[in-house]
């Protein structure tokens, strides 16, 4: 069985790798949207190392202010890294800045919305902002700079 | 088969989840590492959604200026999150910002080298300077504030 298969049978959304379409320019925005269910707090908790008790131990979890696990912020995180990637032209990421707002629940529907802030034609460099929201609650803002290869 | 024996039978380093000893104070200083494997960058394109080619393509990858293919920068930092897990007490990152500088290959270890640089006692919020570096190259500074509850 192949990973990609495997991790659909395990409840992991599968999304395919599309790019967004146009000419990056200031003003030019973007969205992307993926669930994030148990396979993937087990999965990250694998790449990474952390078994943070709040997003792995119910019991603990359940008695902080978050009242239940929640998704790794550098998980939902990874969701920015991939709608980056959809943009047009080979896409390198240089600087992010992130501030994590409020929690993100497993299953949670997470959307990505970003807006280039800064052009630099000459050298392919872009400043854009980003918000991540579950319906209509931010829960992470922060901006990037990318180079375009 | 268990989540944890796949993934080690797919070449996965499994991390330990042990906390750092001592008390968070101005000066404290803690280091974690982890090998970045295939396995770790199929489990990051799934979960996320990011299937750059830069990660994925060795014919696209090897014709850019890295010569090859190359680790999501987000799953590097990825390794931030475990180490900041690991610290004394349940950590809530609140506030993160890195900047890329040199990038990562598959099979790389990375070392997190963090230092406590503001220590708010009252409110437990900490800012904390982050450097990532494989062998003696820096591939990442930044910067991160967490809570401890």
């Amino acid at each position: 069985m192949d990973m990609k298969e495997l991790y659909n049978n395990m409840g992991g959304e599968i999304k395919e790798f599309e790019k967004f379409e146009g000419d990056l320019h200031k003003g030019y925005k973007f969205t992307y949207e993926k669930r994030l269910s148990e396979v993937d707090v087990q999965f990250f908790g694998l790449v990474s190392g952390d078994f943070n008790p709040v997003h792995f131990d119910e019991k603990i979890a359940s008695g902080t202010r978050f009242g239940g696990r929640i998704v790794h912020g550098m998980l939902t995180t990874s969701l920015v890294s991939a709608a980056l990637a959809r943009l047009p032209g080979l896409v390198i990421i240089l600087e992010t800045y992130f501030r994590y707002t409020a929690p993100v629940r497993i299953g949670d529907v997470v959307k990505v919305e970003g807006v280039v802030k800064e052009a630099d034609m000459a050298k392919k460099q872009y400043k854009i902002d980003i918000t991540c929201s579950v319906e209509d609650k931010t829960v992470i803002q922060g901006w990037t700079n990318i180079l375009i290869w």
